[in-house]
């Protein structure tokens, strides 16, 4: 009896920063976490008063595994307001997260050996989810030449070297943050659908653009699954909620995994989400937050000795390689967090060939945070 | 591009069941349901109140993969007071109910292609589970020779007709609510470990057992894989939060897991759990009142003409072969929903070959509840 080979994956660094971290504050340190992809805002105080109302008066019990219609209903609705997008409620599953959401849509369209086009560097947990379920990342690197965006070329080069059975693209993206270009999501969307493809796209980093136009797949096609979470715009980090989008022909088998695997979302988290989309105006000004931040990165990164920083379209991520001399971000970051106690995430975790040379930087933090982080790191700096 | 065939697993077809009366009670129908295993009493409101301070005072976010240190040392705490047993607290992974411990648990011990004894009847997600991973149940049938428990001897006998990589047990057991005696599940245990098989004990219903004494699979050894949940006796289904004790070879392996497929189980959840254990006169009055519902379907069920009931020795449902006449537990379900407003599960939810001939009955519901849909089942009987 040992522990299975397919768990032999690769651990999410970010999240072993998380429980160092979370050690070294229990021993009273004072640390700065920009490791974690999470806004220090909490849930909108509607959101938090809707699970309050629900504690105090209703009862909290499994839910279809589909999820409460009043919650499809209402991200149906989003569709239309954000997107002008017309979408039956039939067709969104509430998910735990979209942790669940990548399982389910893996699970619903893969099989065991497909082979699966993602970017590197890109969130580990989709390299770590397809090989836990039998399928293999093909993991296409993406570089300054195309601003780190995953094209149709990447695709079809990668497809034309071996069959390709699903491609997942981030727009914006983590760790980098970079967008996917709308004329280039088409591109993409419509290369896959041709060739049979499924077009997964991860759109959970959706309303944190800063300049650029979102675009959701599914103005393209009504094929590709879309998974998407109220993690980030909507700082429910904790709260695990989040949803798929799915094609009429894989709505049954999801839900039918869905039962098995899940059950059901929570539901006070389901029905806190179903009323925080009347947070907009408090949302978007955390996200002008995050503006804040954003520039006081671009401004003061460089001076640092951070080099190669990828575009920051959107999300909450800087992607950069660290300092000249250093030669490992792994033992940049723990150096970092045992001498400056700033948690920062080493580029192994997004990807495996090029990523001892990057680190990401989460800026989800308030502004003073992260200027009080970029002051400690600056004066453990050597220069 | 079609639905993967790993997806063609069975629906849990109490969920389905549960879709449809939340659809007919949407419509205004009074829909009386025994059909999931739910109960009817809301989290005791010491667990409440630590979500709506956490609410008000504290910020919902991700946590350690393997949970928030307190509630895990709270479990270990358990695992003293109810056990006798002395576990460290690294060893007890918080997982967002169950269903992701049998994902963890499954995940992080075996590989593909590997076999894995279960009792039939039994829980139908373990099956699915197991299939939608790649794994392949065995499912060894039980009956009333053995009170419907799954013993060493029948664990041998599938060993010898081909290798079994694990076994997973569940006392008391879902549908039949019989329990495994104490010395029978020391033998399970040991043969297990004799033989190299992976015990895993599905031990959620430990808290209603009506008689018997209950025992952990840890008394016997460490090398099996608890699982545990806040749903049953804790009342906390929808709170989506459960537990695994691990074996110290296995922690690893399930946390780099629970890092990519989970994240985390959501916050809220795991601060009501934490108080819950102090709710335990309370929740022994919730089962003080399944005992209640237990002696009234003892009494009731024969007269209704349900036959062959299994030793209802704990968790909420009484299993029993339909009405002579009847030919189909799925026709016979759907005929008591349509007419009667009362949903109950076919048994081919719990055994794929003799479930035709058997229903399950949920009994977590309030004595005035069941009574009523025996009732309704009597006003509708033939005889």
């Amino acid at each position: 009896m040992t522990a299975s080979r397919r768990s032999d994956i690769d651990p999410f660094r970010a999240m072993d920063v998380l429980a160092e971290a979370n050690r070294m504050i229990a021993q009273g340190d004072s640390v700065l976490s920009l490791a974690v992809g999470q806004p220090a805002a909490p849930a909108p105080a509607v959101a938090r008063a809707a699970a309050r109302h629900m504690l105090e008066h209703g009862r909290i019990a499994y839910t279809d595994a589909l999820g409460r219609r009043d919650l499809r209903e209402r991200i149906a609705r989003h569709y239309s307001e954000a997107y002008d997008q017309s979408l039956a409620a039939d067709r969104i599953m509430v998910t735990t997260g979209s942790s669940a959401g990548f399982n389910l849509a893996f699970l619903a369209a893969f099989d065991p050996g497909d082979r699966i086009a993602i970017a590197a560097p890109g969130y580990p947990a989709y390299r770590n989810i397809l090989r836990a379920l039998g399928l293999i990342p093909v993991e296409i690197e993406v570089d300054r030449s195309t601003e780190y965006v995953l094209t149709a070329e990447h695709l079809r080069s990668a497809h034309e070297a071996g069959s390709i059975a699903g491609v997942l693209v981030a727009s914006p993206a983590n760790p980098t943050g970079t967008m996917t270009p709308r004329e280039e999501l088409r591109r993409l969307v419509e290369y896959a659908d041709a060739q049979g493809i499924r077009f997964i796209s991860d759109e959970i980093y959706h309303g944190l653009a800063y300049g650029k136009a979102e675009a959701t797949a599914l103005e393209f096609s009504q094929r590709p699954i879309v998974v998407n979470s109220f993690s980030k715009y909507y700082c429910m980090t904790g709260w695990r909620i989040g949803w798929l989008v799915l094609p009429p022909d894989l709505t049954r088998a999801a839900e039918r995994i869905g039962q098995s695997l899940y059950i059901s979302a929570p539901e006070l988290s389901q029905v806190a989400a179903t009323a925080v989309f009347d947070a907009r105006d408090k949302l978007d000004r955390v996200r002008d937050g995050y503006v804040h931040n954003r520039d006081l990165l671009i401004d003061r990164l460089p001076a640092l000795g951070f080099r190669d920083i990828a575009p920051i379209d959107g999300a909450f991520y800087a992607y950069a390689a660290i300092p000249e001399g250093e030669t490992s971000s792994t033992a940049f970051a723990r150096a970092i967090l045992e001498n400056c106690h700033v948690a920062i995430t080493p580029g192994t975790d997004f990807d495996p060939r090029r990523g001892e040379r990057f680190v990401r930087l989460s800026y989800a933090c308030d502004n003073a945070t992260l200027s009080e982080a970029l002051d400690r790191i600056a004066a453990n700096s050597p220069r």
